[in-house]
């Protein structure tokens, strides 16, 4: 697959797995499901799709050093790196015009850097689906078929089938959903046809720098003129300049909701989480005979299930006694205890933290 | 009150509050309620009732100083060392001869160093009219009126009433009761007549010496032998030569169950906790609005209801969600949670890490 190209969006500062993820420690920089980081494990799953030279990191500029130790052989000049976040929609342009100056006819798969993927061989060969999906002028969005009625997901509505490419369907795209309450995820998951948003896009650079003209015409102006400085040494300064100015928006509200010749690849077997909360780890990882989830430390558990107990210094000990369905996670500064079932509300602790001042966050 | 005096057992390695009670700290030496240790609000609160030379602390070689820090105005003679725990008979025993030596007529108040009692002046006036009934030749026992089922304490079945002492009633006992289970322990609450077994005792020495020379000839062998080296540069030698053969017992099984003029004096207003797990610490301190109690480290609770924090390092967060009837306990080297109604099976891990090898404990 020539002018395949990977752009791995790794500047997030995803709090969700707070105390363990931190603003300085974000996560796609964890070590959560075995030695390697979750970015690394991004990479790596790519196997042979794509060389070192075709994979492109876009992150902020704290983080750009941290990355690049975990992935040395990318090259540096595939670090694209924003002075601030704003938003998927500026780091899809980003990637787009940079990757459009080295190679017009470019396609582009847009990937998550902190999610889990258990079926890597199955992924890559999703990816390459995707690429003919995108050679035939679509924008490509990579599907998870529900296995349970999520509200922590936005869902995509399939249409009519388009075609069979390598084995997958790829459908055209009815609506995309925001994150649904319980009952209507229910109800989607009984209809069938609806597919979660993994975040994950495929398609050529002309195509979507074509949909940001035509539906975000200020970020696509200002991205001409990043362009235009693009192999100069103004470059840096240019988008040090342009960026704070730009409106902050998502790829998906941005573009994708109303763009022309948009498609679904549903994937019923990747085992994919966006590990996006505590509870979801226990979706990826094998328990004890009890259920438990035991990360660090030395632990007792005494009538204790489906529990998750993580702690970063070996010595020490945790004993829990009685508690099902529970999170403990210890930092050292910080102690989360919280029900399973309500890790999502992490999330409120952070933002009020970040209120009062932002310590500990 | 001629002749009163006052023996603090004060050696006890309690475990019951473990991680923060452990065998270096003692739960007669933790600072839970106030400011102050438990011993020293257990010689505190008995006020002007007995002079600091009238109080007398049993107590282990490896307790006595730091307790004697802890109460510094109790002579250094008034505090008499176990070489090894060998039971509250023992305890007892040792008390009964070296006052005896001291005082012929002496009458004794056994006391704990580790319980809480929050209507201290009504505890000096039960004191006060237990000398009286103990003057008329009766072991007495101090009962507690139970104000719930509890299957943590042993109990006292009182017989006919003996007569009333200064405003307290006293009976004749008619059973000593084992811990009962939840049934027992329900219908003797229905049936009246019970109270909870405080393991606080007033007697004359004469009366406790004969009933131990009646129901425990070796210990009385021994104990004078002791007496017999009190006051001479051998009594050290004596009492470490003989401890170790002493069979460990305590006084209500060695002694009180078969005792004559045995009386008990049923307390109903005492506001008495044995503190005896760390779900009786909330019969003993104030709640915040949601029922917490939160001692020490910085706590955000989502959620939280009835819930207990313990936190001995002040720059540390405790974040709680979704949770209730829970116990957190953080010592730096442990992590205790528990559901509160199973705080008790605290010491079942004790005894598991006593097994291998003795740390943490």
């Amino acid at each position: 697959m020539d002018h395949y190209y990977a752009v791995i969006m790794a500047g997030g500062g995803g709090t969700r797995l707070w105390p363990l993820s931190r603003k300085a420690r974000p996560k796609q920089m964890l070590r959560l499901i075995d030695e390697r980081s979750l970015f690394q494990t991004s990479v790596e799953r790519l196997g042979g799709l794509f060389g070192c030279d075709g994979i492109f990191v876009v992150t902020v500029v704290e983080q750009a050093a941290e990355l690049r130790q975990h992935c040395p052989d990318i090259p540096k000049s595939n670090y694209l790196i924003e002075p601030t976040p704003r938003g998927t929609a500026s780091v899809v342009g980003l990637a787009a015009v940079m990757l459009q100056r080295h190679d017009p006819q470019a396609v582009m798969a847009i990937l998550t850097s902190d999610h889990y993927i258990g079926n890597e061989p199955g992924f890559r060969e999703i990816l390459a689906a995707a690429y003919d999906v995108a050679q035939d002028g679509y924008l490509v969005t990579l599907g998870i078929t529900p296995s349970y009625p999520s509200t922590g997901y936005g869902y995509i509505q399939q249409g009519g089938l388009i075609q069979n490419y390598r084995g997958f369907n790829a459908y055209q795209v009815l609506r995309f959903k925001e994150k649904p309450d319980e009952d209507h995820a229910r109800a989607m998951l009984a209809a069938g046809g609806h597919a979660w948003n993994s975040g994950m896009f495929v398609w050529r650079v002309d195509r979507i720098l074509e949909e940001l003209a035509r539906q975000m015409p200020a970020l696509y102006s200002a991205l001409q003129t990043i362009s235009a400085a693009g192999g100069t040494a103004d470059l840096h300064a240019t988008v040090e300049s342009i960026w704070p100015g730009l409106k902050e928006e998502t790829i998906d509200y941005g573009v994708m909701e109303k763009a022309e010749k948009v498609a679904v690849i549903p994937a019923a077997d990747l085992m994919w989480s966006d590990v996006g909360s505590w509870d979801s780890l226990f979706d990826v990882l094998p328990g004890d005979p009890q259920g438990n989830l035991v990360m660090g430390g030395q632990h007792i558990g005494v009538d204790t299930n489906r529990s998750l107990v993580y702690v970063n210094q070996e010595h020490r000990l945790i004993v829990t006694i009685g508690v099902d369905d529970l999170v403990v996670v210890d930092t050292g500064d910080v102690l989360l205890v919280c029900r399973k079932d309500q890790a999502q509300r992490v999330r409120q602790v952070v933002n009020q933290l970040k209120k009062s001042g932002g310590e500990f966050v």
